[in-house]
Parts: C-alpha cells; structure tokens; sequence
C-alpha cells in the first residue's frame, strides 16, 4: 500500500505554544499507524542537529529553505512530510511551496495571549524579561500566511479535538491524494 | 524489488574537475535503470537552489552538512543517495558519515595538475587570474580523505574504464548490503 501513495508535505507554521508539535507529532503516528511511508521534521529536533543556526531573519530564511528542499525531494520520493516550523517569514514559506508539489499550509492560529499562557517551555517568560532576544510574538515578527490550506486555532480545545478537526480538514480538502480515502 | 535494498549514501568528494559529478551520473543511471531508489544530489545543481550559498571556509562547511542532513533522512527512508561535492572540508565529510549508516566516502584523487588541464568549466583559469576567490586547489584547501571507502583517479583512463574500475570497487567491497549481488 505505502509505495502507492503520493509524497505531500503537511507544514505546520505558527507561534511557539500553538500546538504545531503536539499535532504534527499525532498527524505523524496516525499515518505511520497506517503503514504510510512518512518522515516528521520539526524544529526542536533539526535545531539540535544544527545548534549554531540562529534566529535572526536571515539565519531564520535559510533554516527554513534548507528544511524545504529537504521536504520537497523526500515528498519526491512518495514520502509524506510532517513538518512543524515557526517558520515565521512569508517568503520563506512560499520558498517552500515552490519547491514542493502537494504543499498543505497549516497555520496555527492559536493567539499569542493563549501561547503564552500555555507557555510550555517557559521560553515567553524569558522573552519578556529579554533573556531570549529574537523571539517570535514577542521581539520578532510572525507574519500571517496570506492563503493556507488548513487554519486552526486550538484554543478552548482539548488537544483531541483539535486533532479531529484536522484530520476532518485534511479529508474534506481531499488535499492527499491517492491518499485520504485510504487512512482517513 | 526496490523494496528490499538497504539505503546508503555514495559520497563523491574530490577538486573540481576530478570526474565526481560524471561518474556520479553515470552511477545514479547504473541504479536508475536497475530499478532502485535512488537520488541524486550534485554540489552545482543544488547550489543553483541556493545561490546565495558562498564559498567561505563557514559556508561549505555548513552547506554540506545540510546536505549530509537530506542524505541521512533519505537513507533512511532505503533511498541510495548518490552525492557529488567537492567538499574540501574532513570534519564536514565526517559529519556526515556519522548522520548516515552506509556512508560510502569515494576520493576522487586525480591530481590538480590534470584537473586544471581539463578545466571544464573553465574555472581554474579565472581562479589563477584572481577572478574566482576561495577555489579550492588554488586559493582554498582541499583536506585529503584519510579513511575513504574508495579512492579513484581517473587520469590516463577513458571514463568508461573508471566507472568499471568504480562499479568494482563497491562490488568488492560489498559496500552495498542487500543490493550489490543482486544489481553488480
């Protein structure tokens, strides 16, 4: 079954805390549960292969370029890519679009009021007391994608919930093909 | 078939000229038309994705362990990676060998002297000239592998006889488990 799937790239983008990790990794083991070929990427775990990458804008660019090309020749090989980036520049994210054939844009819509809240890794502390600098939301710009496929905000939402109406958006979208009447 | 193989990066490194990027075609279409998984990544191709990517001791180094990243996360997925770089740098090469399983090092040891008589490209003329900095045999270093899997040079042979001499090589040393007797 898994080699008649088609590669897609499902690229989760958002503020730190808006549950891109928590989703992709569920998104991840559904699919792998299935038997489907696929690879998860995520920020955290690339950074730590790659610990001098910082975080200005052009560091940040050509991190997420790097990632992309990465996604677009495993999607090329039939793979599905899960891959969760803050990925805050518009042009990198459309840099990564251009490369891939079946790019599906999540975005993370969870306010920064809630992120923050949630506060996770206790990185927005830090960031406010400036012992972070270059902090997206807080000293660092997120900028909005402009035509996602998939929006979704999971506040006021148990984490199953908002992993229902993910999958829900995916399979409605039909944004997999050869794919979703399969596993979903 | 395809299947079955076990992934595995075939790193070509080498001075510019020394016969990398013909032999590593020729070996991605051996595999290609054997009906393997395979992908092929050369150091010009994937610059021309990344232009701004410079030529400082900082940049390869970096650049090719991005690369080294892509090849390892292939590998896994049982994709035999054929990557052609000149990548003057041991510690980068070793990077990289240790993100992979089956890292096949091949040094392309054809002297200086004869790549800068063949001067495909004509770069080693504008590197003498001062016209290109940072070019590696002339104004840049180039590390000698000191552990390569398979040392090859090509002078005072036909490619034909090289790419046999190559194929050998990996034949012998069963560098390819799962692969070789079925596709050598």
């Amino acid at each position: 079954m898994s080699n008649n799937t088609t590669g897609s790239v499902l690229w989760f983008t958002g503020l730190s805390g808006s549950g891109k990790s928590t989703l992709a990794d569920m998104t991840y083991k559904h699919f792998k549960t299935q038997g489907l070929r696929v690879e998860q990427l995520d920020g955290d775990t690339v950074r730590q292969i790659f610990p001098n990458t910082g975080f200005t804008k052009e560091n940040r660019i050509e991190h997420i370029e790097r990632i992309g090309y990465l996604c677009s020749v495993l999607e090329k090989h039939g793979i599905i890519v899960i891959a969760s980036f803050i990925s805050p520049y518009h042009s990198s994210r459309e840099f990564v679009r251009n490369l891939c054939h079946h790019f599906i844009e999540i975005y993370m819509s969870t306010p920064l009021s809630e992120c923050e809240k949630r506060d996770i890794k206790g990185l927005y502390k830090k960031a406010r007391q400036n012992e972070i600098q270059n902090f997206t939301g807080i000293s660092d710009p997120y900028e909005i994608p402009k035509g996602p496929e998939i929006t979704l905000n999971t506040q006021n939402k148990t984490i199953a919930e908002s992993f229902e109406e993910l999958l829900n958006s995916i399979q409605q979208e039909t944004l997999l093909p050869n794919m979703t009447s399969m596993t979903l």
